[in-house]
């Protein structure tokens, strides 16, 4: 059978390893340390460096794809390993655009794409700033800065109200750190178009999901986004994978858009590989993001994107504070007792007060409202989060 | 996080592994190779052998729970560890019945559960003869023999139809096989009840399903088990639980039983540990029977086993001949290709004919018909067990 190596030792890859066990194969990674989420259960683990050519070559030895947990890899060792025959997929071409946000930017207002008004304030400094200023008065400094590259999870990334915030962001910002500022939206919610494309051209998506953000990370999916109409989450699907064709994207991508208080849509971040957005196929697609995946850098035939049952909720589980009250196993423990329904999925990862830890998808039965799926998947999560029930139910009455 | 450790490197060790990861775990086996399935998969394999008490040992050092996927531990041995303090689960009391084959019949017996008639044919050779004689005379000799350890799929299983082939079996086997005697059951099916039971003394049962058998072994099972009467499958449940509780088994047991043509139960065969009939709640079940399993070693809470979405079919994938015509790579893509529904599980098992490498669900949506999802789940066995579609179609016709 083919052998995938991953480059990244994350979740991602932890989650990809369990699909690839079904297909008859196992998941190579490249981790940093072999207490990295995948490299603790897979049983062919490189370590090293994404940014080392050399353990790149290492990883890639005899494999039939190269592919990717994270947007880090310099795109001139790619081409390198492109050039010396390893296939990398999504391919160097393609993820570049996942990786400089004002490349992607740039490329969709090409292609004719709704994106927020947006300006580079890369290069000559005083001139940059002079942009800046331009910007934002324009916009009233309802503005966003962001870092061009690199930013995730809310890191990168600056929500402003003033020109004052916004000098202040900009003129202290690392030398080596290219910025852009963004148009604020006006925004009613959040919603990812999840897709996988394979290097033959076919394509397939899952339905648009609604994500709900806390401290700038992804805290919620509701899947399908409810009350979505037709029209508008079949536009953002073929947004998706039109997007995908066109930058010669492989594997999943998923587009995250805000719907905005119009009712429009309009592109906001780009990830070509599994995405937190897609947690919820694990329990609730007919194939989850994870085989899709490696169906698409195999160029194997994708699999149905259908949901399976009722309607899916992931919440993601973070890292307690300081000392929790009761371990992890324990708390594992007390959910289990009281919600014999949810699905638990934990990344092996130290707990630090707000790293995303684990996932819990709720998977309701056909016709569920998707208030009580919410409802039981946040209260699960938050659970394990804390060890505190947020209905008010005390674990000592167990 | 807890350790579980399996004995026995095999496909079930390998899925045990895959709701490992989701626990935030990694399934260590004892495996006798690197290439045994599990070992393929895991991070933590330790090669030994199942007979070596300090394998064992070595294998069960600081684990949580040591368990099986297999019945060939040698009792002695488990007593040796649970003497040692190492938590073996089923606990060495409970998995004799399930080692020994008349030891299962006797204990059932005296517990008033139905089971056919049965002789024992162990001990002193002549009057073993003499009691077959008499057994097979009262029975018309429709008997079957078994040998009491060791079999499965078939194997150590003789079913006879005259003094004939019965004595011609007896007088040829191995000195050290010990043999019994069972009265042919009348059977319309064959159905399994698939419970679980923690240290606890939570239970939880699946649906019961119908298995269908080729050559002896598990070929094909349907859950829930069509046209099965409520109080039928409930009596089914109830009996597989009580056992359970009755022989302090920990872990997923199935009860395998035979429907009579006069609508009553007899148990056949038990195990306790995953079984081939469980594979289908991987897809269509709240809870595999993997996590359940391991949920049940480590006294955690169980899952809950209701249906998914609609009924469910698992066919098993059986190896080629000598020289397929295609690669099971190749057959995998064709497969995608035709039936994106198709939920394949492959255990990185060299083919040998008829040995079991893998298997299909095929998931119904709510309200499907069975006939339609079977037809579909066999199709696609057939196809990655063979290169041949059933239907007639081709695969050059693609």
């Amino acid at each position: 059978m083919p052998v995938v190596t991953m480059i990244g030792g994350g979740q991602l890859a932890r989650m990809t390893h369990q699909a690839a066990i079904a297909l008859g194969q196992c998941l190579r990674v490249l981790a940093s340390s072999e207490t990295d989420p995948a490299a603790q259960v897979s049983a062919e683990v490189v370590i090293g460096s994404h940014d080392d050519l050399d353990d790149l070559r290492r990883a890639a030895a005899g494999a039939n794809a190269l592919t990717f947990d994270h947007e880090g890899v310099p795109l001139d060792h790619l081409v390198a390993l492109e050039n010396e025959g390893v296939t990398v997929l999504p391919p160097s071409k393609a993820l570049r655009f996942a990786q400089d946000k004002l490349a992607m930017r740039t490329r969709l207002s090409e292609l004719g794409l709704p994106v927020p008004d947006f300006v580079d304030l890369s290069g000559d400094p005083a001139a940059a700033r002079e942009r800046l200023r331009d910007f934002g008065a324009r916009h009233g400094w309802q503005i966003v800065l962001k870092a061009v590259r690199g930013g995730y999870d809310g890191r990168g990334v600056w929500l402003l109200d003033d020109e004052q915030q916004a000098l202040t962001v900009f003129d202290g910002a690392d030398d080596a750190t290219r910025l852009m500022a963004e148009a604020k939206v006006s925004m009613r919610r959040e919603l990812s178009a999840l897709i996988a494309r394979s290097p033959f051209g076919q394509g397939a998506a899952w339905p648009v999901v609604e994500t709900i953000q806390r401290h700038g990370q992804c805290a919620v999916v509701l899947a399908p986004a409810p009350d979505l109409p037709a029209e508008v989450a079949e536009a953002a699907q073929q947004m998706a994978l039109r997007l995908a064709d066109e930058l010669g994207a492989v594997g999943v991508m998923a587009m995250e858009l805000f719907e905005t208080t119009d009712g429009e849509l309009v592109v906001n971040e780009l990830a070509m590989r599994p995405h937190n957005s897609g947690h919820w196929t694990m329990d609730g697609a007919v194939t989850s993001q994870f085989e899709q995946h490696l169906r698409a850098v195999l160029d194997y035939p994708l699999g149905a994107t259908d949901v399976l049952a009722g309607p899916v909720v992931m919440a993601n589980v973070l890292g307690a504070g300081e000392a929790p009250a009761m371990s992890m196993d324990e708390r594992v423990h007390h959910l289990m007792g009281r919600m014999p329904q949810a699905r638990i999925h934990l990344y092996g990862k130290a707990e630090r007060p707000d790293r995303k830890i684990g996932h819990v998808n709720i998977v309701g039965t056909p016709g569920a409202s998707i208030a009580d799926v919410r409802e039981r998947a946040e209260l699960a999560a938050t659970w394990l989060s804390t060890a505190v029930w947020t209905d008010g139910w005390d674990a000592h009455d167990d």
